[in-house]
């Protein structure tokens, strides 16, 4: 499955909260998500651009793979492989017998709307501040997902600079 | 978490029954289960003496795994680390990305009993025939697992010769 989205910093969510109150469109959830990432003993994932990650949101817990990045413009695409998992602690120790290692851990508190079937989420990260990511809905297609963003950003007058960096490598380059 | 086992080759599984019948205990549960296991990219499972599996029985599927092998006598102690997870295909497809590859399915119809707190397990794998397996319950410690793996042998008299090599082996032996 390919991942389509835009990432964009922001100075403030409070004026995207606004424009979707306008709009009357709620949060169809809130929630912090506690991503451990972890790299390989046989290739180095910052160097082959894939991730590893078990998120930690509530009660769910996943396991995510995600392929090295493809650039579209402004926008992401990448493959993404995600599979719930029963106790995230012991999927960890498995993964550090197999030797991998850990390599960091990303926090955020995340709002997410549903916008013309897209997901818009309002993350404020723990070391980075606020940013908005607008994702297409899954299996849509790269043109159609690329409009579908670009409209979404429109609709909601999001202001803000784009970048295609993960959460991860931001963290990772503050280091 | 220690795993303790003994594993009992035997030419006939019924003897065991009639006699787990004539003690009144009837079997807690009959599945298939089906068992991929995956070789690592950074080192040998088969000289590691290690394996990692994705096992479907029914509806439930996990992750293990296990560590090295530590002879007990004839009895069979590893490390065991297991978690469910959502699906097992999906998770298949992550481990594969991550550079492990595929080694071989086992495929076993399994009926458990409950025998003294034990784990007794008539299994009747593709490709091996019938086997015994006599399990400790999680937590239990070595000398105590050694001595009520021999009571619940004793008891229910199986005929047999121990094998500390796991299906698996057993399985790649005969290629």
């Amino acid at each position: 499955m390919m991942e389509y989205e835009v990432k964009i910093r922001t100075g403030n969510l409070d004026p995207v909260r606004e424009r979707l109150a306008a709009l009357g469109i709620a949060a169809a959830r809130g929630i912090t998500e506690r991503d451990q990432y972890f790299n390989s003993p046989s290739r180095d994932f910052g160097v082959t651009d894939e991730a590893l990650r078990i998120r930690s949101a509530g009660e769910e817990m996943t396991l995510t793979y995600k392929g090295p990045k493809l650039g579209l413009g402004g926008l992401k695409a990448r493959e993404e492989l995600i599979v719930p998992v029963g106790e995230g602690e012991i999927l960890g120790e498995i993964l550090l017998r197999l030797g991998f290692t850990r390599t960091a851990m990303v926090v955020k508190r995340r709002e997410m709307y549903r916008v013309e079937g897209a997901w818009v989420a309002l993350d404020e990260v723990e070391g980075l501040g606020p940013f908005v990511e607008i994702e297409a809905p899954a299996g849509m297609a790269g043109p159609e997902a690329v409009s579908l963003i670009s409209r979404v950003r429109e609709k909601l007058s999001i202001e803000g600079e784009e970048t295609t960096l993960s959460y991860l490598e931001l963290i990772l380059a503050t280091r």
